[in-house]
């Protein structure tokens, strides 16, 4: 027998709807490639939203179809959000800073209709564009007055022509809230790049999941700035969240520097924003190196990457910034834990404190997760036994766009129904997920694994060091030894034999690396994460066979 | 094209399951009927309730049986919530200040399997057991210590035996998500009392929309104390939501006198609370009476009737707790609005922000919201004009219980597919809604219409007085006219004349009631509201003939 409640489908549209008729007054800024700020409100970005949908469908854009978009975070790629899934097709954010021919790969792959893209990525739109067989035309996010001349582009719409040639006359439609909304390819360091299709129902459940007091904690109150990128798992959902709860918007366009990111928290007064530990970094050496203070920023979410200690300290014992450290993927989202204190955390010594926020965290209401052995039988909360995770959820992928590699869920036995994360974490009795790995990444020494991220968290802090990282190389004897690779700050000076004393009495004696070698920089993935297959590709030799000595 | 995401059924059971993975340890804390404070954690409350599962299905209970209880809020109850919906019965909560007759008349039309009950109804449910036919057993919910001796119930089964009797070995089952699983029914003023038949899905939806900043604000650091009644709209979803977050749950039990609600607030630190004007008020005059403080409680939600504005100030400025205005119903599940302030409220001057708090508040998301005229015409957003309530929503009824009184969404034109609240209300720019009467209680005086509640509580105000209400009295002339009836405090003196000249200058002229009567109380209904058609029908010819006078 069912309920005798009003089946209201879950739809991308709902939001923009509230958000106009609840929050219509509410700002959304933007940082704009043309260089200048500009404002407008949640009314105004509803009203273009209905009107890009119309120009949509005067250009043929039918439901399911995908419509591809290469741009910064601003309000133009906020209308598109809306515009698209709205309409019932599917939006889907493409990294530019990908390869060319990976991005030609990923569009080929998607068939996308129409390619969106901001005036910064015009050269790369050209070198592409003939490559790009579905695409009909490619549209530049500007306005008539800034449009390309002689770009060589076959197919060239301007944004605002379509806008304006446009009445704001429309109504969104209702329809099943399973149907696809937006598609986002991870980019895999091995393979093609596989692409997440989201639906309408994962969309807003995720999107009331990750607004709770202790996932983002989002309100009518807050400022907003997503710093993670529109183009990368929705800005972790925070263009659907700002709607659902009637927050500012502030988008930094191009400008993630961290004196471009200062000025738009000052003049805006953000209270909460998101990000990746690189942008942060640069954030912080901006206020270090100017004497800064954060006058309205209470609250900043890191993910991405595991967020070292150090800057965890730097943010609450500088600047009375409250650093909530979240986990997710782009398979989940892409929220799936935050490390949301619990009331006996908050009387905890004030070091023991920072270990816990150090942990990923715990799922957020909607996600199951838990962690196995090699044979997928479940392993103990205790905090220290660590094993493959594994989630499930409502905004969990359950298969790749087009089948691409496989269901990743068919596993056998317990695991069954599943996702495997691809990383190895403990869990601890208060449902603390901590990653101490990438599957990938884990240094298996002698049989027994050895987590590269500890390690390389506790060199960081360092102060003579920029950067580290510690990936596995070849060893005659225990298979795999700790390698740690070092990027000294400019100027300072730090040897080898320094460094080890300073992991020493930090980390199991038998962890420790075999080797230090510096280098001049860490090579980034497109999301800012640290390449290790590459470092690991160029230093797997370096222990073998001269260097090898026994580690114990 | 359908998104890949997984499809997980959002059901009940889920919420219990992530309680005790994730907040094993929190505490549930309860009084009892026995009389003393029992504690015990989210984990045993699961345990037990699986247990409770087994015990039912043992008894012959199936999926979307009907199951009831009458009982006050407590761990047991909260078992309940969770064993019987969780195995996929319908878990049907009795009100049991109803008359016996009603609630005859409600488990027969319900069907109960079987009853559940405190022993404080005992001596009801000794009144009514013969009379419910479809009702198997009768179940005391105590242990076999405290089990009833010749109480002439011819089936009586004792709550502690079947939970021993039985394995925590249960596998909560999957099912699909619009399956009913709770039953309330709404105690209309007239005619038979209608049931509201949630299912796992809207119930779902509500607890993740109630959670939110804007909403109850809800995380695992906050103790929460409902007042409000777990047999009445499941004590605004409050059992659901302290499993989502994993707050500390303390239950009054019998208990809602002002004393012994404050010795669990204080002896508990509960840090947020919800009820009903008339049980707060008790806990307001206890707190003045003894020269006592709040020292943890810092929000508190009023719902169920308007709070009066002098209420709202003595919580802020007498004990700085923030009081949090919402608006719900039963069809409603119940939350449909809540006053979270806007940030430009926040700037106001005080009078003005207890204005805007005085408002039942702004939709949360997933609720839509319309006001709309005797011909369905939506009317503006304008905080003045005055139009009948509609709205829509996931967690909105589409029809009653066995289809009692046709579907209520089945109204002509633009409001078709809306549901009629009964409620008269304004909407202002920001989203605010305010009820200004319910559209039977609204005064109909010379084609216009007077706000009974805006007179009302402007009246209560008035430091003489314990309560007042304002309901139309026919007028030969001017068809209604507002007739205020007033109730002393002890020992306290004013003169009808005195109480006009308090309203002059805070309402219209022409809304100045026809007299004052002074009496010694006003009824109130099971849920603690005034009955005022009791009254209209009391009252109805005071103002014929001889009173009658021209209102200007």
């Amino acid at each position: 027998m069912n309920g005798l409640m009003l089946h209201k489908e879950l739809l991308i549209s709902s939001l923009i709807v509230h958000a106009d008729r609840h929050h219509g007054d509410r700002e959304i800024v933007s940082r704009r490639v043309e260089g200048d700020i500009h404002r407008y409100t949640f009314r105004d970005c509803h009203r273009r939203a209905r009107q890009m949908a119309n120009a949509l469908t005067r250009l043929g854009v039918k439901v399911s179809d995908r419509v591809g978009t290469l741009a910064w975070n601003g309000y133009r790629h906020m209308e598109l959000y809306y515009a698209i899934s709205g309409m019932g097709a599917v939006m889907h954010t493409i990294n530019p800073r990908l390869h060319a021919d990976q991005i030609v790969y990923i569009t080929e792959h998607a068939e996308d209709h129409y390619v969106f893209f901001d005036l910064t990525f015009l050269p790369l739109v050209e070198a592409i564009a003939s490559r790009c067989t579905t695409v009909k035309a490619f549209i530049a996010m500007t306005d008539r007055s800034h449009m390309p001349q002689d770009c060589g582009i076959a197919n060239l719409l301007c944004y605002e022509d379509l806008i304006e040639g446009n009445s704001a006359d429309y109504a969104w439609p209702t329809f099943d809230e399973e149907t696809a909304c937006t598609l986002c390819y991870t980019s895999g360091t091995t393979g093609n790049p596989k692409g997440v299709l989201y639906s309408h129902r994962s969309s807003l459940l995720h999107t009331y999941a990750a607004a709770l007091p202790d996932a983002l904690n989002s309100s009518a109150r807050d400022v907003i700035l997503p710093v993670v990128p529109m183009f990368h798992v929705n800005a972790w959902g925070l263009p659907y969240i700002a709607c659902m709860v009637g927050a500012k918007l502030v988008f930094p366009g191009p400008g993630l520097d961290g004196k471009s990111l200062y000025d738009l928290l000052e003049s805006e007064q953000v209270t909460l924003s998101t990000g990746v530990p690189t942008i942060w970094q640069g954030l912080l050496t901006h206020l270090e190196q100017n004497g800064l203070r954060l006058s309205s920023m209470r609250r900043t979410i890191v993910g991405g990457a595991a967020c070292p200690p150090v800057m965890l300290r730097k943010f609450q014992e500088g600047y009375g910034v409250d650093v909530l450290h979240a986990w997710g993927m782009t398979e989940l989202s892409p929220i799936g834990t935050v490390a949301a204190l619990k009331p006996r955390h908050q009387e905890m010594r004030t070091e023991d404190r920072y270990a816990v926020q150090s942990k990923q965290g715990r799922a957020v209401f909607g996600i199951d997760m838990k962690i196995v052995d090699a044979e997928g039988h479940e392993l103990p909360w205790d905090g220290l036994t660590a094993g493959d995770l594994l989630v499930r959820g409502p905004w969990v992928v359950h298969s790749y766009f087009r089948n691409e590699g496989g269901s990743p869920l068919k596993i056998d036995g317990e695991a069954h129904g599943w996702f495997p994360t691809g990383d190895v974490a403990t869990i601890d009795a208060d449902g603390f997920m901590q990653i101490t790995d990438r599957s990938k990444d884990v240094i298996k020494s002698g049989g027994e694994w050895i987590s590269s991220i500890e390690i390389e968290n506790i060199a960081s802090a360092h102060p003579a060091l920029a950067s580290a990282t510690c990936i596995a190389a070849k060893h005659p004897k225990w298979d795999e030894r700790p390698l740690l690779l070092a990027v000294k700050k400019p100027e300072a000076q730090v040897t080898e034999a320094e460094l080890l004393a300073f992991l020493e009495g930090k980390i199991a004696k038998w962890w420790t690396p075999d080797a230090v070698v510096f280098i001049d920089e860490l090579p980034l993935g497109a999301t800012g994460k640290v390449l290790k297959n590459r470092l690991r590709e160029r230093f797997q030799d370096y222990l073998l066979p001269s260097r090898a000595e026994s580690p114990t």
